[in-house]
């Protein structure tokens, strides 16, 4: 029998999430502790007492090495790690690493910039993502859905191109506060919700330029008793994502695509992309997440894991 | 000189606002009062005191007749006016009026409804614009800017399609309640805001199906010092006015169009659609509310004025 003893700490520091794993030099999770943590908490409480706690929780030693990924590294995080830009290999991201000034070894990974007027972009945490999916000559297209979704071009392991979707957030602030709130339930989806995300998708696919029109139809499609407002939601999610699924297979082309999911939200993706006509393989965001931190673990200190 | 007298009462009842007319038989305005008792305020009040106090504020005789349009023949109104169906004729509006079982002769005039299960749509208010600004005989398209815009084809005098899209109601909620409030500014816009507009709207006519990937950009583009801050809303403004045009551009074709509008909106509608190539006249709003209440007094109750 092997026992693995920890090597590192790997941490996810995002907005509104924190999550940190007590991880075996191999990439082996031997623990696990999550909270609300995120960078918008941390404003006020300060970062350290937050990764502090937590390393109390996973009873790691004090002086295991500590790597981060994500909004902890924004201008407004703990420390800054500025954005590497594109096009940039994704096995160097620990070559941005920035140390903190606390005790302990405690780094922080960089984010990704496109920096071009035309097509302006930013990554935080996706980018640690890319680099636990991909191999280190990988060429292709990948997808993470979210709240603000991506999809990168990869090129031979470097990230050439990328552009960002306000998908999940479109979805929540028109569903919240628009006159849409009328036509969305937020209970269980109805037996007929499949059809009616598959509708959307479709209505959006065939006319992605339309979609400020679409979302108005869909209100008026159940003033005139045409939807139900239990599909309300699912209809809503299928125009939005189809329209950037649309634009997406546009830019890029419909190809192969490597698909960074989770949950419900994987599953829409996944089953929209297979509409749509990409060749899709799923890989868990979170094993991507933790991948990505340990590739960088070893670059950083693999030499002194024993 | 001519004393014009008063003959009727126009009301133009929305969802958020209240606006009446005392009004000559030749569609002269004689008064007018306003205020923010729209169909939302009056669902606790009730309708019949709000327009009692307004009519009391016109001076207005108490036999004088009401037209009315707008959201007090909502079916959460005063008195459901059900939608005509396109394609209807405009001239014909005041035979859908519903009277309202209250002291004198109060009628609601209908809206319209497109009742197409592939692009259902609804309107109400701007029907009686329409009728307000076209001849009998009218052929032609008319775009009317606002929360929930709309582009109306008109045959013949016959409105015969329309397409509503939810232009300035995303730019709210999406300036108030999304990411993109870090990248808004309120207060007066800079001076190269309408450069600002000018670009979003180039880059939505270029792109109209990538909208949810230029919001997002919207926000790269200033964290990487390319745009300000100070010109974040023209360019928002840009952007959805931009998507809209494009879209409405490919269902209708770029020819003449009649823009109903009003104030800094208005001039907006204007500038873009001479930049997608539009042939422009502008009526104003209001007035074209009071003309189509006065086309439609004079048919309900013509004879009768002397």
């Amino acid at each position: 029998m092997t026992v693995r003893k920890p090597a590192f700490v790997a941490v996810d520091w995002g907005t509104s999430s924190f999550r940190a794993w007590l991880m075996a030099a191999d990439g082996h999770v031997l623990a696990e502790t999550r909270g609300p943590e995120g960078m918008l908490h941390c404003a006020t409480t300060g970062f350290a007492p937050v990764l502090t706690d937590h390393l109390a929780k996973l009873d790691a030693a004090q002086d295991l090495p500590i790597v981060i990924c994500g909004m902890a590294g924004a201008k407004q995080g703990w420390v800054e790690a500025p954005y590497l830009r594109t096009p940039t290999r994704l096995g160097a991201l620990h070559d941005g690493a920035q140390r903190v000034d606390t005790p302990g070894d405690v780094r922080i990974l960089p984010g990704i910039a496109q920096v071009d007027p035309a097509a302006p972009d930013v990554m935080r945490g996706e980018e640690t993502q890319l680099l636990g999916v991909t191999e280190p000559n990988f060429t292709g297209l990948v997808c993470i859905p979210g709240t603000h979704s991506k999809w990168i071009r990869i090129e031979n392991g470097n990230v050439v191109s990328f552009t960002t979707y306000m998908t999940g957030e479109l979805f929540s602030v028109i569903a919240q506060h628009s006159i849409l709130k009328h036509a969305i339930e937020h209970e269980a989806a109805s037996p007929a919700a499949n059809d009616a995300f598959r509708d959307g998708l479709q209505r959006a696919i065939a006319k992605p330029a339309g979609l400020t029109a679409s979302l108005f139809s869909l209100r008026a499609a159940q003033l005139l008793g045409f939807q139900q407002r239990a599909d309300g939601a699912t209809r809503l999610s299928g125009l939005l994502i189809g329209t950037e699924i649309a634009d997406a297979s546009a830019r890029y082309g419909t190809q192969s695509v490597r698909l960074i999911g989770a949950g419900a939200l994987g599953q829409l993706y996944a089953t929209a992309l297979a509409q749509a006509g990409f060749d899709i393989s799923i890989v868990d965001a979170e094993r991507a997440s933790q991948q990505g931190l340990a590739k960088a673990a070893i670059h950083l200190w693999g030499a002194t894991f024993t």
